[in-house]
């Protein structure tokens, strides 16, 4: 990703110091777009935290997050410690349990665990970067010269190590020469759309709006939008979809108003273990998320406020579950764009082709 | 209503000092829920000013102020110019139109015209008082002991002279006993569900959730939830109903899972003028009312902070249009209940009989 108040290129999240002193370095999502502040994680302990509090947050981010955690783990010497510290983060997220999974497992088998722990973890985030960037090559041929795409939440750059999902075809079509525009959902409580979405878009250089969740019908009602584009946290074997709260009322609304709708996500993202999308545990979240705002005074200043009633309690369920007949254009992966019906999913998932095709 | 804090009960929007010094006091919505303080418009420039800025705000209250307003343009000699300022502050406010349009034939065809335009406006408001009290009292029919309601921005006590529209059947079914809980969307931008319907339910003791905007869909799938009761800003003569941005959205998740949605307002919403939603203005507003949320510090200072991405535009549509075919429950009137058909509109609209037959 090009950051441009820092005039190079960066990934989400990454490692340094290796071997003799390893350290998990991430961009601080909770500080954006206000300031651009590097986290460092100095051990699995704070890698757990980073991922908890959302200073890492998105799908694949976590996913490589978690993975170099792990192999924190294994640096000191409570693999499996460290696995259930993690695991116990963030239940929903469908590549964090895929990446622990597999650095352990890689690492359990090698006669250099460590070592073999770091280059797993690293691979892991190499090919989520690499998954991401095809995701987009795949997506890139949905969205026509003069294109208006329609996101929720975010599901780009800073959701994964690199590229995204949900907007990898909007960075691709624009690298290519395309004019897009991409209307971005605010998305309450959090407000990733219009925080990191927008901050995301204006690096690019991507004409963009922010639109309030509450406008989603109006937007989709009355602009010309070629497609709806998200990201996804779990994807069950029949293809409902766990996604930030508010995608299913997205998912309709795009339906009503004859919108495709697709989801971005690499395969890590699927789980076969889940049949439907009733079996994926849904996290609640603290009522704070909605009674107070972060942001940034007219001087500078970070503050956070109280924007509701004093008192009064609030709902904060971090997802929802989009069912697959909602995804009515198609489920985009590293591996092409498949149909949200169960042997699609399952050949995706299994397949290492290259071109999967539809 | 009543203002714990105060210790007595207020109308939301009031004329005193009559005939000598008329003067306009409401209570100033834009600092609810942070600080209790009555504004005064001396004059029609400060009544059209808080009309615009939102001081006052919600159907009814802008009524009643556009009506006191149009009488200070009575005792300032301009009641031509009085009116064409007031018309031009909040398009899409049905009740607005009505009240200037009401006070001023009245005081055109008197003798005394001043005083007639007064006695007119205090009219306009203990109508609107009277029409929501019995909104309350047919739409209280429709909620069990034990009830669950679904509400959008706010139709409470604040967006009327007294007792409100959607919420009124809650306050009416409350004081008769009846145990319910109202999960109040928090209706972004400006939040008047987490703001406001939070302040007035908190200040009866009824039991309440905010829910984020995004919540809406796992809110009606999850949570055994009674019926939806929104308000209207003007009701178009086959039944499409403008109200806040956000509630077309509603009524689409509503309709998915079977849970009955209903429209509460008096006669005075109705315009026969406009056959259908797609014949009633949208107010587009400023962008900084997405941008920016104005809070509480933890230490008890206001302060307007910017919570997206600067520099990134966002769209910001005041209302949206509910099809006549989502308001699925009908049309609750303070002449009784209604499908939202144009016979039974336009008789209810044309009637003066206390108790109209659904």
């Amino acid at each position: 990703m090009r950051v441009q108040t820092q005039g190079r290129d960066f990934r989400t999240v990454w490692a340094e110091g290796l071997p003799a002193a390893p350290v998990v370095r991430m961009i601080d999502q909770t500080r954006l777009p206000f300031e651009f502040v590097v986290h460092e994680a100095p051990d699995v302990n704070a890698t757990s935290e980073a991922i908890r509090d959302m200073t890492v947050r998105g799908a694949g981010a976590i996913g490589a997050a978690a993975a170099f955690g792990m192999a924190q783990g294994f640096s000191e010497l409570n693999p499996l410690g460290a696995r259930r510290q993690l695991e116990a983060t963030r239940p929903t997220a469908q590549n964090l349990f895929y990446a622990t999974k597999r650095v352990f497992e890689a690492a359990e088998r090698s006669q250099s665990p460590v070592r073999t722990a770091w280059e797993e973890a690293q691979q892991v985030a190499d090919e989520d970067a690499d998954a991401c960037r095809r995701i987009g090559e795949y997506g890139a041929e949905l969205i026509p010269d003069n294109g208006v795409v329609v996101t929720h939440c975010n599901a780009g750059w800073l959701a994964f190590v690199d590229w995204g999902s949900a907007l990898s075809p909007v960075y691709v079509a624009h690298r290519a020469g395309r004019k897009v525009k991409v209307f971005a959902d605010e998305t309450r409580p959090r407000q990733q759309g219009g925080r990191l979405t927008a901050w995301e878009l204006h690096n690019e250089g991507i004409e963009h709006e922010i639109s309030p969740d509450t406008g989603i019908v109006d937007l989709l009602k009355y602009v010309k939008v070629d497609l709806v584009i998200v990201g996804a946290d779990r994807i069950a074997e029949n293809g409902d979809t766990a996604n930030k709260i508010g995608t299913h009322m997205v998912a309709l609304a795009a339906r009503e108003f004859g919108v495709p709708f697709y989801v971005a996500a690499p395969t890590s993202t699927i789980d076969l273990d889940k049949k439907s999308g009733q079996e994926i545990p849904i996290e609640s979240r603290s009522d704070e998320e909605v009674q107070y705002i972060t942001g940034q005074t007219e001087d500078g200043r970070i503050e956070r406020v109280l924007v509701v009633n004093p008192g009064s309690p609030a709902r904060n369920r971090g997802f929802d579950v989009t069912p697959a007949h909602l995804i009515t254009g198609g489920i985009i992966t590293q591996n092409g764009i498949i149909r949200p019906k169960a042997e699609d999913i399952q050949a995706v998932k299994l397949s290492r082709q290259q071109d999967f095709v539809k």
